[in-house]
């Protein structure tokens, strides 16, 4: 077989680099989340940068054991007791479009939006307003506005003050607030949520839009294993009886 | 149904908190590992603290890509392009106590070995003696010796001297350095791994057995979103061929 | 890379044969259930041996919609629309010691109880009261008996009725049935359920302990990819709220 | 939390139905095929369904150790040898539009020519080339067509032979193989694969696009069992080393 090919690990007897730093050093000269920017950023933040990854990832860490990811990781503690990484894995697979995976689609959408204004010669705010208008021809959602519990989600200020005070806000945050204002406008407020956020900060430090799902899943498997280990600590096995309603076909004979 | 019960996170609308503290404060006034470590310890960690932990999530990030857990992910990544979760929990499937997991069952072993010091009256360096004499006996491995790859782990050094330096090393440290002296005098040199460095640190800060697992998964998931990014980025999809030699029964006719 | 070895499967340009036989032949004259047999036994079935796999795989099929297994493969689809696999995987990683997994540790009792029987000299029965007693003395359940929801579990009477009408009854169904006598005379009277039964049956047809595990998964997905195709058909993303009561530390501020 | 709604399975003491049947009554009548047909397609199917599913779920069965699901099952059990859960469901995770996946796109495809026939009062020939034109002009493949393994898939051929001797064959197989002719006029001869063989024949069946890839889950999860079996008693915990080249960024000093 012909070897894979990698840029991210150099790992050899005595030795491991990462995207070319010694792993002993990055171990007591920089922090974890340093070492997230860099596996996928390639290069070390700034303090600013590592600032603002941080409150990302400490954002999205947990929502409560409810939300489906940590009831899903629950679910799978509670009846195969054996196993703390097929729990944690059974949390990250709930987490998709309709949940914690906002912030892909809604840095997809500011690419496009940005990318749109530089296109057709208009300002952001007219970008935004257009990508409005599309999407409510199409009749489809736009990402990043609103949440089932939050009517102001208390994470979205902090992430874009936190930008602003850095210099790290750009196009992204202009573009995403445009697009709330117009759809305050023409249809109802709908604030800009947590994945909005990180979205749009995200794409205004340089990353590609798949990073905005990623970052949720590194932030949420630490909240994952912590529900997990509650489950596995508090709670006796096969505890959890979901109740159920039968509404399909009433009893038959086989003929 | 009845409501599940949680001390991890109360969020209601406009609200979240993470064992009591404000998440928006938290995400500005403190890092991602002290969320780590607030989510699983139920306090906020001092500043020493935070630096091991740091260090031992950075240690576990990635080991390149051919590793069990990275290889698993590339592998999803490449049959199944659509959903970056599934991917990434394909890689987590693969930690369990033979890769990534032995921190856990380290933590097992120095726990039993401490408390058999305590309750047989000997000091831990007899108490590490007897444990070895005893997994020989039972013809057992001892978990956190030694490393397919590193003849010498260079990142056990680096976690020890800084729980040294921090003041946060103890019986766990001094067990494990036992048992590797032991294990070197009656058998042959076996290293101390990452695996058991960071058992040895996590029990003497405090950490149940399972956060030994739990730890490799937080920071391997770091480089496993990393993998995947990459792998769907410069490879096209199915690229991996598996060579296989078939070796079972001979083509037969069915009766 | 040195090649991987197999004796299941040889693929190659124009031909697939699973332990020799080809599989195009498999697709006509014989069942999945004889593919499944085939699989994991090296050679076809026999009528007998297929009429009891085909029970066992129905009887483990579904449970109703709220089993941790059926309920975790809806959850992730409810948060994760984007992969069908994501979900029935998220299904599977809830199957364990505790949920449709008892059947490996009852075939693992049962192997343990009729080898003592042999190396005590004892009678089946005999050796049936000796792992009860064994079994009490360390407080360990047995597994294979009893049911949260069953007071007496429906599939078990056709899976022994369909062995001793089939001739395939051995040590195995003996065995469980003589433990379960003892219990409900020492203890109280704890029916064996499907895990059981299915333990018994499949150990007297010579399947090793495991598969006691692996079948559960094989009939259950078809289970769970009714569910996960019913989840997304008649439910709106996200719909899913666990109730969820917070009783941890109270609200404290960031130090 | 209001009760879930499901037509599945109805499950209360003693009584276990599915789709209003009985399960006992099936777990002797009936085979497990026609178990997986009921949970689908809420009715038990002919002989001739049976049939047709037989041997779809049996050519998709397995395809050797080196399949990205396959290999992905076993890199999980190579680490993790705990859980037999999260090895087969690792190997699902590999399952997607790119490996095994193509069922469902191309009953989708087969779904939109077929009323495109309709819809354009023209020849189910004439709305495969339409369709072929148009994907053309996109730039995008035909899901369905040609394999890395098989110049001709053998499988194929026997699933529609099997649907013309049973009176199953409707317009799915006629469109699927007038895109095959257009496709080899035009461009190159790409022979239809399982993938689109089982679509053409599922879709003339009556099932809906998604249920071509959960079809082939279900299939493949009885060779993801063999795999992880034959893994876990063939061969040692961590076996597996994968060649890797490093290509990335030199070493450098930590600034």
């Amino acid at each position: 077989m012909e070897a894979w090919r990698t840029s991210i690990v150099d790992s050899r007897d005595g030795s491991i680099r990462i995207r070319g730093y010694d792993v002993t050093t990055l171990m007591t000269a920089r922090t974890f989340t340093d070492t997230v920017f860099l596996l996928h950023q390639k290069r070390l933040p700034t303090p600013a940068e590592r600032a603002l990854l941080d409150a990302i990832l400490t954002a999205v860490a947990d929502h409560g054991a409810g939300a489906p990811s940590c009831a899903a990781a629950r679910l799978a503690a509670s009846g195969n007791r054996q196993s703390l990484s097929a729990a944690v894995a059974a949390g990250i697979l709930a987490v998709g479009d309709e949940h914690g995976g906002a912030g892909m689609g809604c840095m997809e959408m500011i690419v496009a939006g940005v990318a749109r204004a530089r296109r057709e010669g208009v300002s952001i705010a007219e970008a935004a307003a257009r990508t409005v208008t599309d999407a409510r021809g199409r009749g489809e959602r736009l990402p990043g506005l609103g949440h089932r519990v939050h009517s102001i989600d208390p994470r979205t200020r902090v992430l874009f003050d936190l930008a602003r005070a850095n210099s790290l806000a750009g196009d992204g945050i202009a573009f995403l607030e445009a697009v709330a204002q117009v759809v305050a406008q023409q249809i109802k407020p709908l604030p800009i949520n947590v994945d909005g956020a990180l979205a749009a900060v995200l794409h205004d430090m340089g990353f590609p839009p798949p990073f905005g799902r990623l970052v949720f899943i590194i932030g949420r498997v630490a909240g994952l294993t912590a529900e997990v280990a509650e489950e596995l600590t508090r709670e006796r096995p096969m505890r959890i009886h979901i109740p159920v309603t039968y509404d399909g076909e009433a009893p038959r004979p086989v003929e």
